[in-house]
């Protein structure tokens, strides 16, 4: 073997771009975020559900493709079929939808964390692998619908101890009917996408892009005046009875709106809430409530959490009309915006609430504490190679461990806290429960 | 917008062969279980990591690749580079392990729980996307660190409730010693591939195989005497004896056996372990011990976890030696047996403990109650369309939620128990969450 061995070429243990490994240091938080997350969807009485990694090409992307085409990983299989990986967890979902429609009750409220695949150039914080995080009620079309997702999109936030976070909300519905007040309802679509990039290339080049598909700087500007706040702190019903007027007046879209938010503020929630008329969200299939959500501390770092209401979530798969509301957190992205901030809840935990280290025949004594300190609820790593107790502590301390625990003769134990100046001696596995429990209060 | 819609032709919502979704009654308790492998791992001061999905091709099947070739989803992405959908836990966490040893302390303890995706045919148990529960000790080469990998599959077993769970342990070593006794250790990886097949193919067609192998019966018959126990009831240490003396007699393979088996008699688990050298693991990699796990209730469901040691993870990626020990649960796998045995903890839970049913004009009042009934503890589904009070009760006992609460006029609730004759009036949030808490003690 010897010489083969030799002879064998090392393969470069390399990651594809756009591609992340997650150590424990980010993946313990993560862990401890999506735990959280889940609980609190579940508080709401929304339910897990997944759908593959892989799916049919054609039922992914429907017909057409266009500019989403390039950005996704696809392929033929063995079997010769077209195959796509994931890019989002809405398209899934509609598919999903309209396959179990009939073992569902509805209205149908489920959440769906996992990870999703994009092909686009990477860039900070943005990768070609990464999780998203989807709430969604479907087949209920009113205020209390859109208010509960807003709901937990707020309790969420609070949840993660995000702080300075504003959700800024607006209603396609309102859009539409202003443009269709100017005149110019007919350019919705192009309308909406261009004012979508407000935040990327800023509003004189909105403005330019406006000017060129309308040929009319007078719309433009009636455009511009409709998602400009007259001050920054205009109040959100100030800022709707203004987008009414632009609009021709009171309507459906803008009594919604006006229910939505005196929800918000019986729940006592409206302080985070903004109408923020320049959101547009560029997706075709949003038909009223529209949000993003963005960190006082990042302005310039985009939404962490965006979404609103689909008259037809899955009509592409089915006759069957599916009205819903839902919201999508990018936990990868949101996780890198909080480690810029330091928030305290990126950073890791530490691997065990103490190590029994290795002094040579006293497994069977290390191992019994081990198990009593575990049925008690403590997490519990043993050092499991004969080092020198100096290289032990720094195995610990490596791993964040804060208490390190050394067998005596005569079955009792030394308790020792890690880069602190305390000790124990003589303990039963007991007393160490009992010493960490009361330190960790 | 009409016309065009009726011309929309639909999209068949179907799935790829060998591939599911995830209902919330399958999700549920899938989660439930994952949750709760991850707080028995984080016990035994294990850490989480996670890898890609995808990987350059080179790096997860080597320069050969052989049969495992076929069976995974590989393609060559928008970038031209040959690319591939992982096919276990074991290579990328080689890899990782390469990649990242300056950033990591050893020993290594870690856990994956992941997807992983193989094109294999689809049967009974077994797809094409499957979810897989690997957890190892890397950097350290003893029988501590072996029983403590046995110790925490022992552990997860009776967490989840599994009965009649029997770990079936082989030492390679000792294989390779009883082999070379018989001066046959040239054909030592053909002989440990045929014996894997033994409950496959059965006795009889091993013993055929051999024969063909080796060209002589009897060596075939000695190395059946080997894998055969002389009665089922023999006991680990006699099965120990006998195979020590059909390889010739003591070894440090046997006195590693010897030792792991004190420290499961010492931890009062060795009930669970037998020593059967039939087990032979086909993998390439094991050098050590080696094991599988069987379900009493379904003998013939094969391994539902499985593993080994092996003295060189990395030996692809780096020069570094890096010994280890670990296991892997097919979680999909054990997950369709225990349905199978209507095991307790497949079934689904409810969507929530309590439904506030919808009466129009209490929205604020319902939902200052579920607020209530959250911060306590509870989780609350709000029935958000406005439907006839008995079609709101099937929605709820639909999700198999026990509670649905009513508001009354005066801010005041009625509870009732679906499906059960108790109900009660002029409840204030507080008191409906005292009722519901004791009822679920």
């Amino acid at each position: 073997m010897g010489a083969q061995d030799k002879a064998k070429t090392i393969i470069q243990p390399r990651l594809l771009k756009g591609f992340r490994d997650s150590l424990p240091a980010s993946e313990i938080p993560k862990k401890a975020i999506i735990a959280k997350l889940e609980a609190l969807f579940s508080s709401y009485g929304f339910v897990p559900i997944d759908t593959p990694a892989l799916e049919y090409t054609e039922v992914l992307l429907g017909k057409g493709g266009g500019e989403t085409d390039k950005q996704i990983f696809h392929f033929a299989d063995n079997g010769g079929r077209d195959v796509a990986m994931r890019f989002d967890l809405t398209v899934p979902f509609a598919r999903f939808m309209a396959l179990h429609l009939n073992e569902l009750t509805l209205p149908f409220k489920r959440y769906h964390i996992n990870k999703v695949w994009r092909g686009e150039n990477p860039q900070k914080g943005r990768y070609r692998e990464f999780i998203q995080c989807d709430f969604d009620i479907v087949g209920a079309d009113n205020s209390e619908a859109d208010y509960e997702i807003l709901s937990v999109m707020a309790a969420s936030f609070a949840m993660m101890g995000v702080e300075g976070v504003r959700f800024h909300l607006a209603h396609r519905g309102l859009f539409s009917q202003m443009l269709t007040h100017l005149g110019i309802g007919q350019h919705n679509t192009e309308i909406l996408r261009t004012v979508d990039k407000l935040r990327k290339i800023g509003r004189d080049e909105v403005k330019a892009q406006l000017i060129e598909l309308l040929d009319s700087p007078e719309q433009a500007e009636a455009i511009l005046s409709y998602i400009d706040k007259e001050n920054p702190d205009e109040s959100f019903l100030t800022t709707l009875s203004r987008l009414e007027a632009l609009g021709g007046g009171e309507s459906e879209h803008s009594r919604r709106m006006r229910t939505i938010y005196s929800h918000l503020v019986s729940a006592g929630i409206s302080d985070h809430f903004i109408l923020d008329p320049s959101i547009t969200r560029g997706l075709d299939y949003y038909t009223g409530l529209v949000y993003e959500t963005f960190l006082d501390a990042l302005p310039h770092y985009g939404s962490v959490c965006s979404g609103g209401r689909y008259n037809d979530l899955a009509g592409l798969y089915t006759k069957e009309h599916l009205p819903g509301v839902g919201s999508s957190i990018g936990l990868d992205r949101l996780m890198s915006a909080l480690e810029e901030l330091d928030s305290p809840i990126t950073r890791a935990g530490s691997a065990a609430d103490v190590a029994i280290l290795n002094v040579q025949g006293h497994h069977a004594q290390c191992d019994r504490a081990a198990r009593i300190l575990r049925e008690e609820g403590l997490s519990v790593s043993v050092y499991l190679v004969e080092k020198k107790i100096g290289a032990q502590y720094k195995w610990a301390e490596a791993q964040a461990i804060r208490y390190a625990l050394l067998p005596e003769e005569g079955g009792t134990f030394t308790l020792k806290e890690l880069g602190g100046t305390e000790s124990w001696q003589q303990l039963s596995a007991g007393d160490v429960s009992t010493i960490i429990r009361k330190e960790q209060i």
